[in-house]
């Protein structure tokens, strides 16, 4: 992140919670952009990205956002992709390039694709990086700093603006990998989706417990549940669409978990101490090597 | 921690993996002992303990390391509690308190008890902190500021022994909390051997896939698999001996477990967007709770 050189003029950011937010102050930071734009659905997001201060203007309407921009950057709750496309479309200008963040591809492309213009170009991307805070409060400059966005072409995606988004991302601190939207919508269901189903759904179940049974939870949670309880706070109306939009994945994934839940379930009530001592020894090495590339 | 008095001459203890040295560290800073020794089972462990110089002396004998001490701190995989406590019954001096570490209180309780002689005192007792690491190497004396630490006392357990092992804990910055054994092993089960149990799985089921698909799992893992990869880096024999000893009451959680998820999984197949969100807005609360508490 050394060379200052603008890579657009004019950047609409539709959607500014945590990732767009962060996006938005990450191009001022570096300056790759001669001006920011956001603009966010709700009034109350809207006055609070002013009252903050990381863009340089905040639009009263998507059309006014998008109007002039020669980079449309898409960071809204999946199922929403469809209609911001519809409304941004005919407002898009020739040449612009328009990508997202969205955490599912295919069915994003399906939604975005059909609504830009021949003249623009859509690079459908994301950014594997996050916290489990949401809003425009929680977003920060550094949150892609050393982490991998996957951009997902497809067949007409234009080589140019590949590159474009590509140097984006890494002048904003990430590498980026090229792959098929359906693969990455596999490799995202088992090191992102399932995860987050698995600890909002042992949250759930503990807060049931711990109203029929009146169970401290909350005090033990240092015994393991409280980072079920820091995943499980992420954004639902983002996370409800994640699971609507890559579903067959999903699904797939979630049976494989579940099959190997039953095969320890087995070991523990038939007391085989020795199958689950191997199972456990063989995750440790994953842990290394999650450290070793520095994504831990 | 302010108080410097004495409460024990000569602390033994048995195991110094991650919780033992960090209560041995705890005690020394906090000189509540005149001296600490510890006996660990593994030679090399025991040169290891010597070379980092956290206690007073390292005993080559567990006969040796209880001999004279009037509080005995039993902190090892909980399966091996029993082979311990046979060991250092009858070299219990007068009048000794011995206490516990582990992390399953029913069966710990059923198979130390029965070799402590009956002039010295036992105190069964879990302090509720962690990290995924182990070894002497891991441990530090602030691991218990702030958290909870759990003693389950029995009929036979005497008042004036409850109250020792309560003060050695405040001194090290716990806050002290008393229940039944088996009220114990139901609340740890969900707060603590579920989530354990589950982050396992998961990784065990991506290092499968990894395997088999070639997928990038490792690249993404900031997407939300990290932190299971962190909680699956935990000491494998400590949780095979956990799972093996609070087997009822996690199979009994785990049935919970896995109705939810089936229930989530079935909201997911149906496209039931508004039952997702409703499920993903209600974790939060508890989060903010984990929070409030000091518990995250």
């Amino acid at each position: 992140m050394s060379t200052k050189k603008l890579l657009f003029d004019r950047v609409a950011l539709i959607g500014a919670g945590l990732i767009g937010s962060s996006l938005g102050r990450a191009i001022r930071q570096e300056q790759l952009a001669k001006s920011v734009t956001a603009y966010s659905r709700r009034s109350d997001t809207r006055k609070r990205l002013s009252h903050l201060g990381i863009v340089d203007s905040v639009a009263e309407s998507i059309e006014e956002a998008v109007d002039g921009a020669d980079l449309i950057i898409i960071s809204v709750p999946v199922g929403a992709s469809e209609d911001v496309a519809v409304r941004i479309g005919p407002h898009i200008k020739p040449d612009a390039v328009v990508t997202d963040t969205g955490s599912v591809k295919e069915s994003v492309i399906r939604a975005i694709t059909p609504h830009i213009p021949n003249s623009a170009n859509f690079v459908p991307g994301h950014p594997i990086a996050g916290t489990e805070n949401s809003g425009p409060e929680a977003g920060f400059a550094s949150l892609f700093e050393g982490r991998w966005c996957v951009i997902t072409p497809t067949d007409d995606t234009s080589e140019s603006a590949i590159d474009q988004v590509t140097n984006l991302w890494r002048r904003v601190g990430s590498k980026v990998d090229i792959m098929t939207p359906a693969h990455h919508d596999k490799v995202l269901a088992i090191t992102s989706h399932i995860p987050h189903l698995i600890a909002f759904n042992i949250v759930g179940t503990v807060a049931d417990l711990e109203g029929d049974t009146k169970m401290e939870v909350v005090k033990y949670a240092a015994g393991g549940f409280r980072d079920f309880t820091r995943i499980a706070a992420s954004d639902p109306e983002m996370w409800r669409d994640v699971f609507m939009e890559n579903r067959e994945a999903v699904l797939e994934m979630l049976g494989r978990f579940s099959e190997d839940l039953s095969a320890l379930q087995r070991a523990i009530r038939r007391g085989d101490a020795n199958s689950l001592e191997t199972k456990f020894t063989r995750t440790r090495d994953l842990r290394r090597r999650v450290i070793d590339a520095k994504q831990a």
